[in-house]
């Protein structure tokens, strides 16, 4: 069966787990402790980064944004990239939006210093790293209220990887309750209706061993 | 005209530069001073990073990623991310490595504490972090004399985006005088014969004021 190594709480594995479902795609989802660096793991993908997708075939592919390109390719029958060149420039542009400069500006600044490092590295989180991070993402999901007040999903009138993308790192910072959801009505409104699809639900039954999420995390209606 | 706002020492601005030039597209160059925030600018592209493409239809494409996938659609004479889905899985991920795990460890912390801080922000460079860079540069080259000793480009027999994408972060960090040749012979191999490509030129003929690069940095034979 096809193959998923990732970790529960990273946004780039998050993602090609909704972006597989939405697929329709089985898969078995290996959870890789990629810190160890396990040298079997080392030899499918010499970055030791998860996630990485191995087909049924052997095929070895690691890194998100191949993942996610490689799925567009491979099972074009749920297209969720666009169809015309400016709706796939549009997609890619916010996917990127979200996995440079959201993931530099925000998560790594939160999800990093806070669970990543304290959990798993037994590493001291930097102050100043988690007030940029506070900072931050209030521009971050300001900017996501512009779009979803404009648009039904984030690249217009069709549900894209976009949408899947920044639901993603949203749905990470959430399970740790760093998103303050009345502040952001228009998000919660776009987020409530992505939380109501099929593909989103292992997401939300998945738990971190002594890491809580606060209640509304997994409620369909928060 | 299409035009492409850049600067002149960006890695992922010389990776654009390069593929249009293999594609045969021809642009204006125009060099944008990211730091300054220019409105206009931030209109073309919110996230206010470079490079950006502007195509004579007005469709404006921020981002290396967005816009080499873009080329690739949109120009498809030249193709440079491979036929198969396997060859484009290879040359995704060895994009996504120059661009993420090269990126983070060698070039961040080479080029922009040294240079970008020192000469654009007025900031002081993290010690810490060149002594860091110096450190992976190290490992990189050698993953990368690896790949160029068993095929004859890096991910086979035909020149891709990924050589492009791995040869704008070398020529960057050559420019100031950060890659040590004689220790890397199949490196320097692959980078000669890159070099001597015309796409290569206009890249090696680029001068930053107050910042003369080594002599042998625009050599063919060095």
């Amino acid at each position: 069966m096809r193959k998923l190594f990732h970790q529960p709480l990273c946004p780039f594995c998050r993602k090609v787990r909704l972006v597989m479902s939405e697929k329709r795609l089985s898969f078995e989802l290996i959870t890789e402790t990629v810190w160890k660096k396990r040298p079997e793991f080392l030899l499918l993908n010499a970055a030791g980064t998860v996630p990485v997708l191995v087909e049924e075939t052997g095929l070895t592919i690691p890194d998100s944004y191949a993942i996610c390109e490689y799925l567009e390719e491979a099972y074009p029958d749920t297209m969720l990239m666009g169809r015309t060149l400016a709706e796939r420039v549009e997609v890619r542009r916010i996917v990127a939006w979200f996995d440079d400069k959201f993931n530099r500006e925000v998560t790594r600044n939160l999800l990093y210093e806070k669970i990543f490092k304290r959990f798993f590295m037994n590493s001291n989180p930097s102050a100043q790293s988690i007030r940029m991070g506070y900072q931050q993402i209030k521009f971050h999901l300001n900017y996501l209220s512009e779009l979803v007040d404009k648009r039904s999903w984030l690249t217009g009138n069709h549900l894209s990887l976009a949408d899947f993308a920044a639901a993603a790192h949203v749905s990470a910072l959430d399970y740790i309750g760093d998103i303050q959801w009345e502040k952001y009505p228009a998000v919660r409104e776009w987020y409530a209706r992505l939380k109501s699809r099929p593909s989103f639900r292992a997401l939300l039954s998945d738990r971190i061993s002594g890491l809580v999420p606060p209640k509304y995390y997994s409620d369909l209606d928060f």
